[in-house]
């Protein structure tokens, strides 16, 4: 059980890391300043897209792009425990995923279309994916339906001739808000009558395509994420070609499985990034700042909290490692109790570490001077994002009592 | 040791409770929708100025007013334990403690010009502030300290004639961005060669005085608060007259402790009705929405949730009470390790109710469709504003710890 | 809602607290030093029994004797908040509820008498407890079923002529150790087929009765708690009197619950006590001892743990005088949530704080040199005691759900 | 990074585990039950010598035997992280350590003499003690002085022609209370004007050298962990020959560091062993009881409490096996920061899961009936054994600040 890095993949990841901290850290205050510049939030200024559009290049042509398809010849031939250790870098900065065309919700639409798409969809799609050259969007979550239980999914699609009719709401579709964002993953029911796994869909809707309707941002603890955004949509009679489906009627679900193993390990990889930056940032506070008399390092108990952080992030990561281990062991299906495991733990974590690194801010630890406020509500939506703890956590004890009784599950 | 209500304070809570209910929760959402209409997020619409006046206005004239000063001719007669009743009421909303004059930090203000303001002071601005015509700040914090030692502050107020001259910079004025508040209350330091908690003063500053300049608004979780505002300010050269001057040089930290008591406790009261919302809400959820066959009530540990959450919501209460009782018949000095006790545990009571309610929520729980978001963030500053936890732990074990050993606080 | 002391309740009190600390405290050693010197650990020594004979005669001639049957003409004629403050004082000794003839399950069982017992079950058992002449035990849970679930009780006692028949095992019932105890009270099923809260009945058993066998004691962590003790017992052919029956057949349930409210309430009432001396224990030590050159109370989070005790006992102790006042003030059964709530905090925070203290002792702590480790056990027991704590967190988000929607209970 | 277990290692572990399930684990109980039984509790009955020594040869002549001499000739060939997969199996049973020479302290002991004894102490003392045929005990802790700083130790050796004379009293002496125990490992104070860590030495003193008293057994909860003990022992004039002295006068501290990085270790692996026992009978318990009509396993949380315990016990194996990985590979210095995490984490876990597993099993759970109680007062001791946890918090924050800023540690 090799939880380690060596050789090209460790050199890979000082790269990265390199990389991260001395051309896209030092662009971020910059980035995130220029939004909403222009009067509208949900567009690009010439500026940003200098930034981001410049440093994809770099990246690209540095060979840093594309390593999340792991175990595909389309990737870059890492393995899922290397990925982490990516992902775990990339975790420390906002924009970092992005430029290296490593960021959620592209990376699982890919995922979906490398495994499941047929060659049409490939090149339509897949490819200006793969180049960075559009941005994507995941839309499942309905408004009326609590989407803990997938099942619950109700948006239909009926078949009228050569296409799939679509009516209904949608909300929280992430990367939505984007104007990049030119091609929609949206799982409908097209098979009310077939068992429950089977009832469901998964297509590809363009977004300029007639009917569809962007009603308003999500607004996470306030703010819209913009230009990213997680949008209410709302689909009107919008009219999909029937080659649009994905894999096949009433297979979404298994499509929806293949897809959330990875997306779920690759947030979780995110997260203990942001926790180091966090305990990165608390321990240079803690020694920066002075209070009746003393470094705040040494006041209460303020080595616990250190110790604590450090601790909770050895073994989340450790945890995620082991996640990652037995995807690339044993599959994704015989890996879903340990990534449910570290989706509930990763988190949790990363919410802990940062609520103390605020704590040792004050009042700096929660305003625009510091990215530990964006980084809180990040972390704090991961909770419910691809199933709540509470789904986890119950897929974890199914997994521990089967050995004692098939019908205690 | 009552920690009751009853006879007319009871019937008063439940007049506050009627109005909340009836009067000021339906408007909220319409209000809130007004903020930035007009471009500027800091100006007030018509619209907002006319449900907030018409319902001060009717608050006022049904007697609904200044329930805040505890023990005070000017006040309502309330004791401190009455006035947490109403107080939690009030906790419920955003809008209310406003309606019924009962605001922070204009609350806090009012206590110290009416116990430590001379004739004049109170006549120029006490009168406004407690007819609700005008709004205050308190600044206090610096950017450059750690202000849970407030013997750190160091802006510097310095006599010239008949003016004190400041210069610095002073962020998380609350309520700094209000267009209607006009005065400020600016603890400064005057006599640095003072024995500790001599060297600093209150004063009074008029928001237009020249060399007063509001830099930006502080961000909390990526939210301005607008139209109120945590402002950053950037004195320069101001020349406040010297009668300006509360009580006298070098008495801020008398003042400040006589502010403090009352205005900690208010905010503890506020959190125990904002948790009492949340666990609502939280409740409505788990009968409302299904998953997996069954109310969201009856699946894995939501019993158990809701359990803890009206236990703690209840503790907190009663330790809140007691403080109240504390001060009514011991006074602020006494009660203050009470009070200590408070402050550290409803806002971190409030936070996890209201956590466990956004869980229940999904995503809908950190949105703008919920309430959920802003009271989290609103009951985290309060993790730090007045005193960070830490310090008030370290107030509570010197008082636990005098009886065994003089030495060792 | 007077949650406090006065008058002749606060001076009964005080004589309580310096009887226990002059007269009780002092003997504790030395009493539990006599245990098993004999050869068998469940007789009394000769100074076992003088000490507690002796100080039982001097509680009673000072007239400190019964305080727990409130409201009843035959007690003291406090109610159940001044009880508390009582109980707390001898939650804090382990001798001294008995020698104010106030320790369980001998009040339990005295209110079983005092409200359901007719007049000769009164005068045969009844009024030598109330003497303190005799000791009884209560005999309900099982080895075979999860007494969480009451109902599950299943031994059969079946009328044979004048005689209920008994025939069974029963276990943990405390005090059966004594060999001063002659009377139980056992809970028996005698209607299998009536509705599932009429099957049971109490019935008033002799320990001399044929066919009453002690099998052995249950051991808590290890230690047999003699010789009071928690006996495993089996029941063959033994015949009891049908007279001998309380309140009538089927009535088990009504009589529980009757007899559990006050006893739950109790045991909360004396682990406050034995958290406050916990606390003082802790404190002692924090003070006088060191380790790198400082008191152990400045070192690390030992502030911060000092507070948190502090607080979460006065936040218990809160919340247990509440749960008394609504039992006098609105009933047994209105009080029931407030019951389960103090009910699930009272021993957790007791076993918090005496955990700390246990740690700020090190080894000593869990040692025979202090009282700390037979006080966690004893607090330990309490979780499961009168209902586990998942079953009152049951009671308690039943009671908060049954105002959103009927059906979700 | 390898944690895994393969080839020879991994069917090594098997055999342990078979011969743990099969031979060992079925005894457990009659030898338990036989402790006492002759009248002394620190006797060995001639069934409990019987049990003993037959699965002790047995396992000798299987060749399962002194595996924890990690790196060392003498040992096994096994490596810290391949022993900590075996350490895990011996922790599920409480006999199992020692029936493969694999229990503390004589692991501590035999490890000191291997390392820093000369070739008479080895001829000796270490031979025999490899071969099973004495015990030994390690005596540091002192009734005085807080241990968790142990340059507080304060016994002195004086020496005196050609022995050192011992007088004072030690407690905590773990093992010392085994007939068969005939060699104690002693800390004392040799140089009391040296620098602090060099004030101290080891010496072997044999147990019947005049003047070795033991007073008494000290309890663990009430508990004399007959035939080990952790005993009270007087010195008196106490003369032991020179050449006991261990590497060297003033070396005691430097003997110390080597001997509890592995110890300290081997407690944690242990532990997790522990867990997974006590995870074992809660889900037994689960699925195997019913209350309310329904097995345990599907009421309230106890879904989310078997995830929990599952996800803690996963963490802290993982990061045991990295800390033994570090001391495999980068030595016992460097990997200190990693075994106080260990050390913090291992036994909280154990705790934690244990007490839900006692929770579980109602009453049951904490009497004699299940090995519940007994694990968990066993892991209460590790909190300060070896160190408090506050101590171990203190060295990883330390670890932790030292790249920020030299002067804060």
């Amino acid at each position: 059980m090799d939880l380690g890095l060596n050789g090209e993949a460790l050199a890979l990841r000082d790269r990265v890391r390199d990389f991260i901290d001395e051309k896209i850290l030092p662009l971020e205050d910059e980035y995130h300043g220029e939004i909403g510049k222009t009067g509208d939030r949900w567009a690009f200024t010439p500026r940003m897209t200098e930034i981001m559009e410049s440093l994809k290049a770099e990246a690209k042509q540095a060979g840093l792009w594309n390593f999340f398809l792991t175990g595909s010849e389309k990737g870059f031939g890492l393995n899922t425990v290397q990925y982490a250790y990516l992902a775990e870098e990339m975790g420390r900065s906002a924009l970092a995923a992005e430029i290296f065309n490593c960021n959620a919700p592209d990376t699982g639409n890919m995922e979906v279309l490398e495994r499941f798409g047929d060659q049409a969809q490939k090149d339509r799609w897949l490819k200006p994916l793969l180049e960075g050259k559009i941005r994507s969007a995941y839309v499942m979550t309905e408004p009326d339906h609590a989407s803990s239980d997938a099942t619950n999914i109700s948006m239909p699609a009926v078949l009228d001739g050569d296409h799939y009719v679509l009516n209904g709401e949608k909300y929280w579709a992430s990367g939505a808000g984007d104007p990049r964002t030119s091609i929609f993953i949206v799982m409908v029911k097209t098979d009310p009558d077939a068992p429950r796994h089977n009832q469901h869909s998964m297509i590809l809707v363009e977004r300029d395509t007639p009917g569809v309707e962007i009603l308003r941002p999500m607004m996470v603890f306030g703010h819209d994420d913009a230009p990213h955004g997680h949008m209410h949509i709302r689909f009107t009679d919008v009219r999909v070609p029937k080659e649009n489906l994905i894999l096949g009627q009433g297979r979404g679900f298994e499509i929806a499985q293949g897809r959330l193993g990875p997306g779920r390990i690759h947030h979780c990889m995110r997260s203990i990034g942001a926790a180091e930056r966090a305990l990165d940032l608390l321990c240079k506070r803690a020694v920066g700042r002075e209070a009746f008399g003393r470094p705040l390092a040494k006041l209460g108990a303020n080595y616990d909290i250190i110790a604590e952080c450090r601790i909770e992030i050895e073994m989340a990561r450790l945890l995620c490692l082991k996640a990652a281990y037995m995807m690339d062991t044993a599959g994704t299906a015989a890996a879903q109790p340990f990534i449910s495991q570290i989706k509930v733990v990763a988190p949790r974590m990363a919410l802990k570490v940062i609520d103390e690194a605020m704590q040792m801010h004050g009042g700096s630890g929660i305003s625009q001077d510091f990215p530990l406020a964006a980084m809180w509500t990040g972390q704090r939506t991961l909770r419910f994002a691809d199933g709540p703890d509470a789904v986890h956590r119950m897929v974890i004890a199914r997994n521990e009592l089967k050995k004692y009784r098939s019908n205690s599950a």
